[in-house]
């Protein structure tokens, strides 16, 4: 743990490999982290404000220049230590993710669903939470969709797996055409496919691997596996 | 509890409505219980051997002549005290229906997926793993299923959600024509409706005024939350 270089997390996952613990965070590099965007990257369409302070998330959006959509991704160290920037941010994004034990933490309400009705009170129009082995539901004004996981025989470590979903949700979003609605539930498919290969390796092993193909492969796969 | 009167399970379910805990299983008249079907009972195509001890899910399936199709509901307790029983009832049977904590337990594994493949190999050419909230998996010869549970803002009661989910899927295969296979798949997401009603009132208050109309209306309101 090289304190003061990276940010590390440190935690561990139950035996189901679902539920996960967070034992320590240390921010590194990111606790004095203000970046300064390349003019190019302030005129990108959709913006992904992974997880990190909510302070730095504003930071980020402060630059962008008429962004077409907008997600913010969190976690419980934040709703913990800055739950006023976050609360400030809400407001300001379009689609706000995050799993469901966060979830019921910032809506204080044990119920998933309705903790998803109460955080769009907050500001974001899409609620997109993530339920690790059971997929990811999304919450928006027409309604609410369900996209399960892909099923895996074997989990080897989920670490990065809501990493990977909202990359291959945001990935979808930004080379789709057409109504935003249609394309954010077919992204959503899109990042379960792409979360379940982060699943099947430690660390990045299998995810640099993967090819559009077998993306694509995946996604149809979920397509059979849902329809009746 | 009227001890050697009825069946009486106490358990307990999480704050999350979720997981269940069995604190105390009295089988009262059960114990001693031996059915003698009446004759046109014993000519049902469409059999549900329903959560009870496995001999005598033996004793009643021995007396039906020729069934279509024979499901079989079971619980943790017949895992831990009849045991045999149970393995040998599974290749008399088309269907088996467990939630994924019995799954983990019977497959000796902790991956619900590996675990419903496994079972497969126990005899049952249907395994069906219900998993609460999180809706039902159907793993057939075809591939795998899923179906979502129905959304609920407020669970006030789950006891009996499972039984509810079986009854609901073995009334639409009984009510409907044509091939099993995608008759099993629509009977998965009619019983996740029917379950829910079952979860929004204590013990039967709700299911009792549950119309076919409101059932149809929750499936049709399910397949527009899966389709993308």
């Amino acid at each position: 743990m090289a304190a003061g270089k990276t940010f590390h997390w440190a935690g561990e996952y139950e035996v189901n490999m679902n539920n996960r613990r967070t034992l320590a965070t240390e921010l590194g590099v990111f606790e004095t982290f203000t970046p300064n965007l390349p003019d190019v990257y302030r005129r990108t369409p959709f913006v992904l404000l992974a997880n990190i302070a909510p302070a730095l998330q504003h930071h980020v959006l402060d630059q962008m220049r008429r962004p077409r959509f907008v997600a913010a991704d969190t976690m419980d160290l934040w709703l913990n230590i800055a739950l006023d920037d976050l609360l400030k941010l809400l407001p300001r994004i379009d689609a706000f993710v995050l799993n469901d034990s966060e979830a019921r933490q910032l809506a204080q309400e044990d119920n998933v669903i309705a903790a998803a009705k109460k955080i769009h009170r907050l500001g974001p129009k899409y609620v997109i939470v993530k339920k690790g082995e059971h997929g990811a539901l999304l919450s928006s004004p027409d309604g609410m969709f369900i996209s399960p996981a892909f099923p895996l025989h074997r989990v080897v470590d989920p670490t990065g797996a809501g990493d990977s979903f909202v990359g291959g949700l945001m990935g979808y979003l930004a080379a789709s055409k057409g109504p935003l609605a249609a394309n954010l539930k077919r992204g959503m498919i899109y990042g379960n496919a792409v979360a379940s290969f982060c699943c099947e390796g430690f660390g990045l092993t299998r995810t640099t691997r993967v090819t559009r193909d077998a993306i694509d492969q995946r996604v149809r796969h979920l397509e059979r596996m849902l329809r009746f």
